[in-house]
């Protein structure tokens, strides 16, 4: 736990931006170009698979569990990078997540819905319980999943047509 | 895009639980430890890091990569699974996203909130526009992580303490 990062040289406020092209191939694979355009450009090679349940052969991660995994990664280093910043003592972190979905059968087809979302979070710090508290309490506001999560988001689809793009509502 | 994948064997109404162990090792490299726990058990050995900028040592895709990556990967597996049930041809499919949030500084800390989200659809389909179209419309309703976002959503965090635990609101 040494070596807790600097604070960024970031403007007041920035829009941050990736962006991902994905493109499937073999059975359930997508192979996955995901880049930060903004503020500052990064790139990164990342797959998602299925297991044979789902027909596919298990090269990659599902996507779910790549998201359950994103979700907790999100917070942790929000904990870790605000505690530097708060001034809270941090020799050890670990975070405990459970994420239910219903799933529901539609004739052939299936739709879902988020059910629960529990995080718990074990600290290790010479710091008073209010001070780890504040900072994990900080670290969700700072957390761009978290509060991704904590409000409700419209997605944009087009699908490429012959004719240019036509929206699907 | 061959060996589309079968039917699964689910039942009429499921719940569907991961769970996910991090553990902060090095400078911000989360561990995690990923697992299905229901309908069916399965394990994934995730990681997350940060760059240099971050303080990190980019051993591993930033948590904001893999959050995009399986968003994008999401639509795509449910595309590839309800073609097949559908009846509609699908011989290529390409997905672009585009998130974009905000991000301000607050002190020494900062915020963060979600401001657009955009995915582009290319489908290779010897099916009517009017097909793929359904298709797209259908893969939304069963896409864990778009129905994730496309609501508001409650993530319950406790911290560990010497006396049990302790909610952080």
């Amino acid at each position: 736990m040494t070596g807790q990062p600097a604070p960024p040289a970031m403007p007041p406020r920035a829009v941050v931006e990736f962006t991902c092209t994905g493109t499937a191939v073999g059975k359930m694979r997508n192979e996955l170009d995901v880049r930060m355009v903004r503020p500052m450009r990064e790139q990164f090679t990342l797959a998602t698979d299925e297991g044979a349940f789902h027909g596919g052969d298990a090269s990659a991660p599902p996507p779910l569990a790549m998201f359950v995994g994103a979700l907790t990664g999100c917070i942790m280093t929000q904990i870790r990078a605000f505690a530097k910043r708060m001034d809270v003592s941090l020799t050890g972190l670990r975070v405990e997540t459970r994420v239910e979905w219903d799933w529901e059968a539609k004739g052939r087809i299936y739709e879902t819905a988020p059910k629960s979302f529990e995080m718990d979070v074990f600290i290790d710090s010479d710091d008073a319980l209010e001070k780890q508290e504040e900072l994990v309490r900080k670290a969700r506001r700072g957390c761009f999943i978290e509060q991704t999560l904590g409000q409700k988001n419209t997605i944009r689809h087009r699908i490429r047509t012959p004719e240019g793009w036509r929206s699907i509502d």
